[in-house]
């Protein structure tokens, strides 16, 4: 590790969210305050592997705060998982005479980026950018609170036309190994029922509260579901022994799917985003690496990459508690 | 027949569609107007055979210009489609001094509509509330257009993250019969390619376009599919013919769902069905039965309703080939 | 003029409105369809004038679609007023080899494209892009669709705390010359009445009819105003006037100003853009020139230049009287 | 106090912010959960004052989580701020055996409460409900959220055109004593510079930065600006003083105004007003009083309602320092 930071590598892994740009264009105007230089690398891991490098300066990021996706681009790389890959990611880096790389993803590419510090001693800093808000030592993760609203608003839609048939919806929603989209939107659209990995309900619990809300005179129901196989079955076989067990409801089904990963972002995740790409251009100048960027309390704050990684952060039950108490 | 119309009532059928409630609030202020009462009907035709009426002033009718939805709900009515389920219905309007009908929905209903005024000679007056756009006898449906922007804004989410991850996205939307929404936001969203009910392109087309499209350089396709079974194929079967015929291609599949039947309809869906909801009372009190209301060359006129429902209207063909021209 | 038109060029010039980007994105790829070039003009008139050319290829319309603004930008030019500064346009068109120019903005533009084309039988066509929808020879202008939903929402905004707190709200809108906006908005968002140019209520008018509103038990009120001095009075002054008369009334005033012109284009904006932009650019490989590209009776049809800039397409007075009728 | 609360009322008061409906919701179901009685006072203090009562079931909160405004309305009370105001108050309360009071509102509504409660010990539970964010004791008001992101869309739109024509926005928006939705919305939509009360950059900085601006290469430029008098010029003389000053700007104002206390509320604000609505339910039933229900590092506690009105929360100083160098 040189003495100083003189030129900061930044790129895009894994799914993307909204903000990512956003974090981005943080970072590059951080760098262009700080005298520093700033490389995009296009593809993550893959464009490290390749040298698919340019440099990126304060107007190279005009107009991008306010867009889906990230412009870096973002894909899967076979190669970096290579000890070859990653042997070829570091000599491009150093030909390029780069001192640092900032990575925005999520839970895998944290890992790549800890695998490459620790064969290299690259100094790397992390930005969690994941719509699913599953990351230890962060309360949001950029582009979950815009992903929220967009879920809410489909939701919103589809109860308008809920409630004009009396139907009964299932609507799966994204966030395979943690609930908080489900639980987080399934309040916010009044969800009768909110589906979620960390909780086996069971499916008799499920038949109960929909019993109880045609009871209390509810004119339709939406029930949340977090993707992948809950309860033994996925959302279309729930809908399925649902529609069985209470023939007096009209069920229907809706996957929203990846629009959930785009839009413009919200004012929240923009924020947040520029909070986390200056903090990450502040660290590594401090010489610090091998952190994740985070927000705990209200405050940007560094977490150890390895802590970071461990497992996902947790879902607030005491939410779960309320949606059950209101949405009767 | 009465001389005199002073009593209306006005219902929602079919599958519901955005600016129903501005149409029904329509209806209920010319009624004021003209001093003549209003009934609302719920639940469509079953609430005609159940007697489900309650009458509706200025103010019943506050703030829902802006909802989606129908707050008058909408049914299957399998007693309906019986004799005695619409001796039922009449004698319940004859009971409560109803002089003529005013139906909000689609094909279906119209044929409920017209079949009920041959039968007791009941005044009848349709208004096209569907958001397929499948009419003939008016350019607009109340409805299409708010759909046509909740397609659009939906993919333009998922070019977001197709483009961040240069995918192609096959994308399906409603209109199983018609390809008005596929053509039309197909267009707005800069779709790649648009597989509509009323062209039979053949798969080799569509990899064709699909291979120049990627050879031009674009970083992502998305391609709309209106819904049911195209070239022999569902949306899913023809993602992974391509998936197997262009491995080029990391292919994603999107189904959008009731969420575009919902959600506040648009400034032109809320014009269209203020001037649908008024010129249904104003023909009715001008003697006028068995008619649709409807939009010709922007001005609001009437089509007799044996045509209206003599299949649909027929897609702009100019579309699809400007389409073809400008997605390259 | 010669024989074959090789190479065009497109500006945009005046207010800038939503859909612009999409009619350059249409002009410039169906140059491509056609293989005839297509050269980007920035900033209007005066990039003629200074020769501020750029040639535009099919991938550099990529992803603009969605977007609002101009990316060929707009501006006054006091240059091209003068013979010296469109002979120096003249002579730069030439100089690039362009054979022909598309224009796409409102009246003023229109004018400098129609002198132009006298002085120099230079080939022009013309595409209606103005929010204000006042344009000769053309029902919808480009970004018309796009302004009423911007502000039918504001005020659905506005109706939300105008009712919570029982107000009376004058909201002002763009249209200084055309009531087309203030008409189609105040009708989608239920205003209980609409000041526009084309109409002198009078005050006692207003006065009455607010009176009338607070009689029927509404418990909000909203005036849309367009633009300009109405009845003698600004929006504020008329919102004093009926604070001292209507003591009543809790009055506030809000100007929606410059968000109305931008914005990502709705979805009929968009498809009519690109049926605009494909339309010029056919027209003038058939040896048409000096018309504009409008869109009448559903069908897109070219109007002589000089009938177009003759004065605004009038309102449509019926919507008034609707207006005035369910508003109560 | 009657050792048991078997009855509680809520109001909403002060200025209206969306997710009011939200935690009305929460607050009545909560009730419903508990058995315990819940009535709605309509227009806030002057319906205390004048018994202004409905009871409120689970089913007369539905459909409205997603609805901007109050359905309880809001009103100023003159009659509240006197002793024989109140005590018809507290008549009207104990007339209907209602036990506590929950207030939903601002600063100043909290004070009533305070004194309320003072004068006749009567159990009072207040929820943070403002745009304005400047309540001591939470981090976020219900509301501020989804204001944020309403203020940054229409920034977004003003951005399109300014960047369109090259132009200066000063763009007003609320908080007239806090900065805190100039700062947020003032970073996320990458505005140049940000003026707010708690900071007097002086006109000389002002100039300087905008100066900066423009020789960086930057096409448009976004000032945001709290509303009332910042560095002694209301935004139009900041707006006068900058064209004088700096002429090579095409300068341009916009207030936005009402429409930010509007709208659907943001998924956060749902949410939050969710658990604000249910803790405040809780903690009267726990025997608590006098205390105001916030959020503090992610979690809902109770801060004592004096400490609650003891001047704002102060903004953040650390996003002013992030917005100076990230809008470069």
């Amino acid at each position: 590790m040189k003495n100083q930071i003189q030129k900061i590598a930044v790129l895009t892994s894994g799914g993307d969210s909204p903000g990512m740009n956003a974090a981005i264009r943080a970072v590059v105007r951080a760098c262009c305050f700080y005298k520093v230089e700033c490389i995009g690398v296009f593809r993550g891991f893959q464009g490290l592997v390749e040298g698919d490098f340019e440099p990126l300066g304060a107007r190279d990021v005009n107009y991008i705060i306010n867009r889906g996706g990230t412009f870096l681009k973002s894909a899967r790389s076979d190669a970096f998982r290579t000890v070859e890959g990653r042997q070829s990611a570091y000599r491009n880096l150093v030909d390029a005479d780069i001192d640092a790389l900032i990575i925005i993803g999520g839970d895998g590419s944290f890992k790549g980026g800890m695998t490459f510090n620790q064969e290299f001693n690259f100094p790397v800093i992390t930005i969690p950018g994941t719509i699913d808000n599953d990351i230890n030592g962060t309360t949001h993760t950029i582009g979950f609170d815009t992903a929220l609203n967009t879920v809410m608003e489909a939701v919103d839609k589809i109860r308008d036309t809920a409630s004009s048939h009396k139907r009964l919806f299932f609507v799966e929603v994204m966030g395979r190994d943690a609930g908080h989209i489900a639980l987080n939107s399934g309040i916010g659209c009044g969800a009768e029922e909110i589906i979620i990995p960390e909780e086996n309900l069971g499916m008799e619990r499920l038949v109960e509260t929909l019993k109880k809300s045609k009871a209390s005179g509810k004119s339709s129901s939406i029930v949340i579901v977090a993707e992948g196989e809950k309860l033994g079955k996925n959302v279309f076989e729930l809908a399925d022994y649902v529609e069985k067990n209470l023939p007096e409801y009209d069920v229907r089904v809706s996957v929203l799917g990846h629009m959930q990963r785009g839009g413009a972002p919200s004012c929240f995740d923009r924020v947040l985003a520029s909070r986390f790409g200056v903090k990450a251009v502040e660290s590594l100048l401090e010489g610090k690496s091998n952190f994740m960027v985070g927000l705990i309390n209200d405050q940007v704050v560094l977490t150890p990459l390895d802590k970071a990684v461990k497992g996902n952060s947790g879902i607030d039950w005491d939410l779960l508690r309320i949606s059950d108490m209101i949405s009767i």
